[in-house]
């Protein structure tokens, strides 16, 4: 299997730490190493660092070796520009086609969080045995326990528990779908119904109430034949520039060729280009401890919160103080009589905000971008 | 005129910017030069600089002696521990007594904010003639504008205009009490009817309404004689430390004796060890835009806030933030959704205090003393 981590976007809800040159995949927001490196070292007992591929942005190249520098450096490639995530999982599968056309290939954010590593990858080889049993677009669906406004939803739709060969030693295998008597709690495979857009509070928490909901975690499992066949029917504009790309990669060509052609192709999620449209769409409802950490709020459900709901990374004076976020590694920090707020310390910069307004935070940079105030980015 | 400056105390309420080493009165919080330098500077039209005196901690005397090198060294005098303000005004006027036992000297501290400097002057000039004019202990009570519930408050008693030749040019003068034509908007003074502490806010409403209470403001002014006599009477324990102390003022042996008998004078007010005590207090009702910058609130009513409250002193980003006060001199600050905070950052120290706690500032320092964290304090 191949795994192609995506490791582009700043991250600016995490500002100010996260920067322009420092985007939150290099950041250790969670743990002691950086997202990119845990993201990686999940992986490793299930996939050779030579088959581990990373998409970014061309001025995070030379940071991301230095996180990552057992990887293979041609397998960093470099985006001259960000074009969202389908031109980036095409890049890659264009350039996986010309190792193992029929291998799977895992797409893989760079910066979430997963806390059950065990049953991350448990779910990874399953999911797979399914990619390689057919011609299968997988999405792993994490199964929500709250009702969370933060993240798109996939509506499940049939169940569908293809050949899977590894769970399935003591029957018997056939090609293609088996109402087989695996246990559901253990691995299930759906259609998928529908892709939803980030929902509001009350239709959150019907979706969670209903059981028939699952949070798009943007992880994908395809064989590169797979993939490249959907870009082709579906989004035949970035097929074409892939394909123009394609003698470049993996060669000495391939940053001019990408330089080239990168720019133009279509800024397109693969969520919007591909997976609402095709219809051999599977999710596999997982639970092992997922979080996008999409804002510093994500942190209360990441780090240990004191009696009084506070996480604090600074040596914190507290009195009176509730569920607040308090990140200063270099100075002491008093809170007196205050809730509900992240406060973060940086070199130069220094951020208050009330937890209800985290998804704001992405204003200062723009605010920041406008007035090009460089150095704050 | 002499004029005393009381510069003892830490003003704990101010950290992270105050410190041990760099109390209050030598913080430029408001306008660009420190509090004591502005003090010294109000009094220059009126007062020679080697009429003025500066009592403050042993500690500080070097760095004070930075902030007003314009007055002779010998007039700063340092205690070896703080005694509250009896002993503190008891050594300068026994100081002074050597001098002028018939002068006038005006007790101020040095860490208030005073905005109409004209009309300071002008009443210091008024209260001077009063004191000069016969055995009274004069205190300046402010007009209040506001129930404030951080003052102590003075209860007027009967009008008592004792000459004023100043003021009264047109008329004749006697000496003793005159009810003379001089319009009462101008200059009145009242005898004390008692002083009263803080009260709590229904009080304090009840006390403007009345208009028959003044702000306390621990500003006074009387003979060097009759303040000494005033504590021979009320309190006979200083007096006799204080005869101690005598011949050693002004001499090489001045610090030798306030080290061996400073510490033990009792540590009393001015307040409760005579003013409270004694029959010939008057008060002049003063406006000339008093404040005590009691606490990091002060800020609001003394440096210009924008459309929405907000006070800052760093480069601030301000997204939906009402009624802060913002000091980060060398951090851009984002604030985002939040209101009522006190933020104060300095180079090794973050305050997040919401505006309602502000008194409890000093519980940081409080327990950074406990804890022996010498380096925040």
């Amino acid at each position: 299997m191949f795994a192609v981590i995506m490791a582009g976007g700043q991250g600016a809800r995490f500002w100010p730490r996260s920067r322009k040159k420092r985007p939150k995949q290099l950041l250790d927001i969670v743990g002691s190493e950086s997202m990119i490196r845990q993201t990686v070292d999940r992986l490793l007992p299930f996939v050779n660092p030579e088959d581990i591929y990373v998409v970014t942005g061309m001025e995070h190249v030379e940071e991301l070796i230095g996180h990552i520098p057992d990887l293979p450096s041609e397998n960093i490639m470099a985006e001259p520009v960000g074009r969202n995530t389908a031109p980036c999982i095409g890049l890659a599968a264009m350039r996986l086609k010309k190792l193992d056309p029929e291998g799977v290939m895992a797409v893989l954010p760079a910066d979430h969080v997963i806390l059950d590593k065990g049953g991350f990858l448990e779910t990874l080889r399953n999911a797979c045995e399914v990619a390689k049993s057919g011609d299968y677009i997988i999405t792993l669906g994490m199964t929500p326990d709250r009702p969370e406004t933060g993240y798109g939803y996939i509506k499940k739709g049939d169940l569908t528990t293809p050949l899977i060969p590894l769970l399935n030693k003591e029957g018997s295998t056939k090609r293609g779908v088996v109402e087989s008597g695996l246990s559901p709690t253990r691995f299930e495979a759906y259609h998928v119904e529908r892709f939803v857009e980030k929902p509001d509070r009350a239709t959150a928490e019907q979706y969670v109430k209903s059981g028939e909901y699952l949070w798009n975690a943007g992880m994908f499992l395809f064989k590169v034949s797979t993939i490249l066949r959907a870009i082709e029917r579906y989004m035949p504009e970035l097929y074409i520039g892939l394909l123009r790309l394609e003698p470049a990669l993996g060669t000495e060509e391939q940053e001019r060729a990408l330089n080239d052609v990168y720019g133009e192709l279509p800024s397109v999620s693969i969520d919007y280009g591909v997976m609402e449209k095709a219809d051999n769409v599977l999710v596999i409802p997982s639970t092992f401890g997922w979080n996008d950490v999409g804002s510093w709020t994500a942190i209360d459900d990441l780090l240990p919160r004191d009696e009084h709901g506070v996480v604090a990374q600074a040596e914190h004076i507290s009195i009176d103080t509730k569920d607040c976020i308090v990140y200063s590694p270099k100075k002491l920090v008093a809170t007196i009589g205050v809730s509900n707020l992240i406060v973060v310390e940086t070199e130069d910069a220094l951020l208050i905000c009330d937890k209800s307004r985290a998804q704001d935070v992405k204003k200062v940079v723009e605010i920041l971008e406008r007035e090009g105030r460089d150095k704050y980015l």
